[in-house]
């Protein structure tokens, strides 16, 4: 089964990582998320392509769920003692990554050339595409300080401001980064990791011609809500801001449109009532996953439910 | 005394260091060559000013005579695992100095608001100002491989190929930075470091005004040549391979325009009798400096020399 997967960061890493144990690397494409990336330094930071690389790397910090595992703080700490930036905790392994990416860059490759190469150099074998090569920025409008960049948001606001919508500036020019609307059309079924609707899967489907070329593709999408909860992230909370129950269902909801099969946790089982109508096949599984080992049994259980939504 | 130093890595940083002990910081002005400065993995690097920077501030390395004490290598380590450049060390938080740096200079800071910057962070009390605010680049002529640029020559040749002479790529449009004229004009003496002639010291000679201006001044040079040899750096090698040998009063011949004074070391006492009929003053004394303490003791030897001269 050839199998195309949208993917944010953490919750999407995990699951991608899970796939990538459950499936032959031929058959397993990768479309990561490239909103939040930003200019940091005078280097490009692409963190949930980070996320997603080091977690298939098996390089990624097992706690925080962004950066590398054995990793120290030496560059920042130099730049703070300098009056510099250091609200964006680069730690120096990943600075590493960030300054040779930019450099590829300049020197003229393309996000997805510099991606494909590290990911030779990592050992990672299924294919991973960023999802453009052209710059698109998530913007986070807000009610108390109008539009903010992602990670102004994100990373020096830490969420709080209370949000009004969202805007994926240059998404209307950037056309998907070579190789993904093709993994698309190959694949079996399309599936929509449990990533952050809003800021991570959105801005993917907002490029010219995904949400149409998934929407023709069995769509299979988990949950990246439990029990009205996110395991990381603003996802909840956002649904809240904007008017919406946070619950699975309002997940389902939302990608209805393209939706063909939803995946709730077990403790959601009983929500399972309010998709069905919609005419989306629901299965409710062990979501959750604290260890590699439940990555794979989740990616298998998906995997498993695939056949009946085709 | 005011005393201006012009002063290369790291024989100029420990005479500068030295010097810094022993006047009062209003007193000394430390003019630093930049023709080493280079790009790289985007950064501007400037090897000599970080020297006396770190050393100044008591961070650099003790051992290496480059770089910052209690480093780490990580993200060059992620760097060349990922296939990037690795041939030139950057420890990270050295790495933090150069993003920095980078970051203000493209904020449209000049070379010299941002080391004044960096200065007052690293409690540097003394007037520390690279030689222009324009890039000059010091460029190495070798027979083997025409021209190279010096760190190409230095770093990643290891200064192996055969020199036959040097050019400083932008010296003669790069007028010298904000305060290095004043500084040179309002000092009693002007003290050339025990730094490499030919690609420490002569780039900053080389700048619009700043020979006419030294040579106005009584001058006194540091040998950075003991008994034939340097302690560190090519600089009897390229004596040799131009056709001079290697030797205290060949610096003093090198300089002998501008000269008024020399010290050599205590071992080549003998050979103050090949310099005296120039017209310099000499002394001998124990220009090895090992320790801080020998830092000091050499900056007051020269600063009770100075009145020879004036």
């Amino acid at each position: 089964m050839k199998i195309a997967v949208l993917c944010g960061g953490v919750g999407g890493a995990k699951l991608a990582d899970g796939l990538s144990r459950a499936l032959p690397p031929e058959n397993l494409t990768i479309i990561v998320n490239t909103g939040d990336d930003f200019e940091h330094l005078g280097l490009l930071i692409c963190p949930d392509l980070d996320t997603v690389c080091y977690t298939l790397a098996g390089i990624a910090n097992p706690e925080t769920g962004w950066g590398r595992a054995d990793e120290s703080w030496n560059a920042l700490a130099a730049i703070d003692s300098l009056g510099g930036p250091s609200w964006f905790r680069l730690g120096d392994r990943d600075l590493g990554t960030h300054l040779e990416r930019t450099r590829c860059l300049a020197q003229g490759q393309t996000l997805s050339q510099v991606t494909s190469g590290f990911c030779r150099s990592w050992n990672i074998l299924p294919n991973v595409i960023p999802m453009s090569d052209r710059a698109v920025r998530t913007m986070v409008s807000t009610e108390a300080y109008g539009e903010l960049t992602f990670q102004d948001y994100f990373v020096r606001r830490r969420c709080e401001p209370k949000v009004t919508g969202f805007r994926f500036s240059g998404a209307e020019h950037a056309l998907p980064a070579p190789g993904t609307l093709e993994a698309i059309e190959a694949a079996d079924a399309v599936i929509l990791s449990p990533s952050n609707p809003w800021v991570s899967l959105d801005p993917i489907l907002a490029l010219p011609g995904i949400r149409s070329a998934v929407g023709r593709k069995p769509v299979a999408a988990v949950s990246s809500i439990i029990g009205g909860k996110t395991v990381k992230g603003p996802a909840a909370k956002m649904f809240q801001e904007l008017g919406f129950e946070p619950s699975a269902p309002a997940i389902a909801l939302h990608y209805r449109d393209i939706l063909d099969g939803f995946i709730l946790d077990q403790v959601d089982l009983a929500l399972g009532g309010d998709i069905r109508p919609l005419g989306i096949q629901v299965a409710a599984f062990q979501t959750l996953m604290n260890s590699p080992a439940d990555r794979r049994r989740l990616a298998e259980d998906v995997l498993n439910f695939i056949p009946s939504i085709l």
